[in-house]
């Protein structure tokens, strides 16, 4: 498969980006192409850099002499920056020329690319990210965290069977518990999109649908699959991280306070806990719904975070599971009424 | 000042709220009024255990027969329940016969309940929960987190000054800095409510307004209350409590791997967090915007909790907060276009 990789999105970018991608080339599998995108002299000088020429004829190198900066607007940039590296990495999968698209740049701007020129899965009216949370009870595949921030309740009966897809085909689950996150468990609670989305996914027996969730059942093991709208699947999943952090920040301070010793002995446990429950281990989120593979990656993504996304968009391209869609979708009669 | 407690309310009822209501009698002031509403025979049987007669004339009993359960639809149950623990509370605040209401029972129901018979505050659209977060970096305000989850811009607006007033009066903040929870930082982000909400707090320069944040800013220190509708509020609530508690387990577990010794020594760290992070410490949110102190315990309140939310009750009640926001929102000229 060819892999089209944005060398210039995120904050580590291009160095980790392009070291992540260049680590990636002997896990790659036969047949298999790296597309890097961005100043082709930038890119050149660090694969010199690195003794690489048994790699020649398995990496391109597509121009891209402008960049879309993390904060800016989505649209505009597209609009006006024709030659970002996420332009022309879109462009590429658009035209045929890559099975796979990988950005740590700005997401806006990248989701939208995608969603704009890769177009989406037929019968899918909106694409969402899906992102797997590592829990103590097992993952959690979420979606949408940031791609459809006024959801329809057609768009969370479509997340319900992609997510759904997405986690048995990725993580083995098979009949996955879908729920829908709510503020209670019971059927009076939510807003009235939340009350027909339910209402909409109830209504395909084919799909475990569990009913209400609240946040925290997420970490309760009470679901395999989370959906919600990109507002407050995106809230959920930053506010995670900054938690995380936080409390290991606390953790840290009354530990060392306590004994400098047991401060030591701690840090292996956390390393070991990093390791395990680190989104870099997961490489990125999956843009599920478009037309090929992309996968988004955190904005801090080292080299690391590049080379698990590189194996995830693999893995993805491998599942089948956008062909999976399409014909779940052709044959379900449930329909939203207002899309 | 009077204090209305729901002895039926939560898990532990009325056990645990009795207790803690009983333990508070110590800490109230002269001319404090403990009113426990419920079934007179099981309040009576509790006081009678503890041997408080020197409380008698501070205690008072009011008979209400009936329970609202923790699941039940609260406007129904409200309208069927009349002699319900929570329908008996709130109606001795709407006759003047109490100045603070208590309950750990089905939020929802005495949400509702305040809000139809104690009247929101002169000039508030509508009354908000407002919960502290304890982080690393300093205590959070979060309003709103149940009431109020179709929110307009207006009700934004007027969280950000009540939220910023109990910011300052409770936790001593000056100037507190003010966000509204969307999913990116910069301008262009939001929904259209949120950014409608973002252009009416900034009409108005006393609030001390940094635009948005997002779910991680919460706990980095970044504002000092955080703004956002009842839905998005209460995910964030509950996913909080959901995360801690499971990463609290993935650690233990990870722990214990290691060394039996490490267990041991980190037991007595984490019971330090506890007590500086528990939200059983806080006792309560407050739902702010209602005339009267209205305090929403956790549903799984233990007496502690009680007795700390008791002593909410009495701070809040003492501040003259209410007073404020009337005299406030009199003189501000900021009125929201829709309602």
């Amino acid at each position: 498969m060819r892999i089209a990789i944005d060398a210039m999105g995120g904050d580590f970018a291009p160095d980790e980006i392009l070291n992540g991608a260049l680590e990636s080339l002997e896990s790659l599998d036969k047949g298999d192409t790296l597309i890097l995108v961005g100043p082709v002299e930038t890119i050149k000088s660090k694969i010199g850099e690195k003794n690489l020429n048994k790699y020649a004829d398995i990496i391109r190198i597509v121009d891209a002499t402008e960049v879309i900066g993390m904060d800016e607007s989505p649209i505009d940039a597209l609009r006006k920056k024709r030659k970002s590296s996420i332009s022309v990495m879109v462009k590429l999968a658009a035209d045929g020329e890559a099975d796979a698209v990988l950005s740590a740049g700005n997401t806006g701007a990248c989701v939208a690319g995608c969603q704009m020129r890769m177009r989406n899965i037929e019968g899918v009216n909106r694409p969402g990210i899906a992102v797997v949370f590592p829990t103590f009870e097992g993952p959690v595949t979420m979606c949408d965290v940031g791609a459809n921030i006024a959801c329809k309740p057609i768009n969370f009966y479509q997340y319900a069977i992609m997510a759904s897809m997405y986690s048995k085909n990725l993580l083995g689950i098979q009949n996955p518990r879908v729920g829908i996150m709510s503020i209670g468990e019971e059927e009076a609670k939510g807003n009235e999109i939340v009350k027909k989305a339910r209402e909409l996914i109830r209504s395909d027996p084919k799909i475990n649908f569990i009913g209400n969730i609240e946040g925290r059942d997420i970490f309760k093991g009470k679901c395999d699959v989370a959906i919600c709208d990109g507002f407050v699947g995106n809230v959920v999943l930053k506010l995670t991280e900054g938690l995380v952090d936080g409390l290991f920040k606390v953790i840290k301070h009354e530990i060392k306070q306590q004994s400098f010793l047991l401060a030591l002995s701690f840090k292996s446990v956390m390393m070991k806990m990093y390791r395990k429950y680190d989104y870099h281990e997961y490489g990125g989120a999956l843009l599920l719904g478009v037309n090929g593979t992309s996968i988004i990656c955190h904005g801090s993504s080292k080299a690391r975070t590049i080379k698990n996304a590189i194996m995830a968009a693999k893995k993805f391209h491998s599942m089948g599971t956008n062909k999976e869609i399409k014909e779940y979708l052709a044959a379900s009669n449930v329909r939203g009424a207002d899309e």
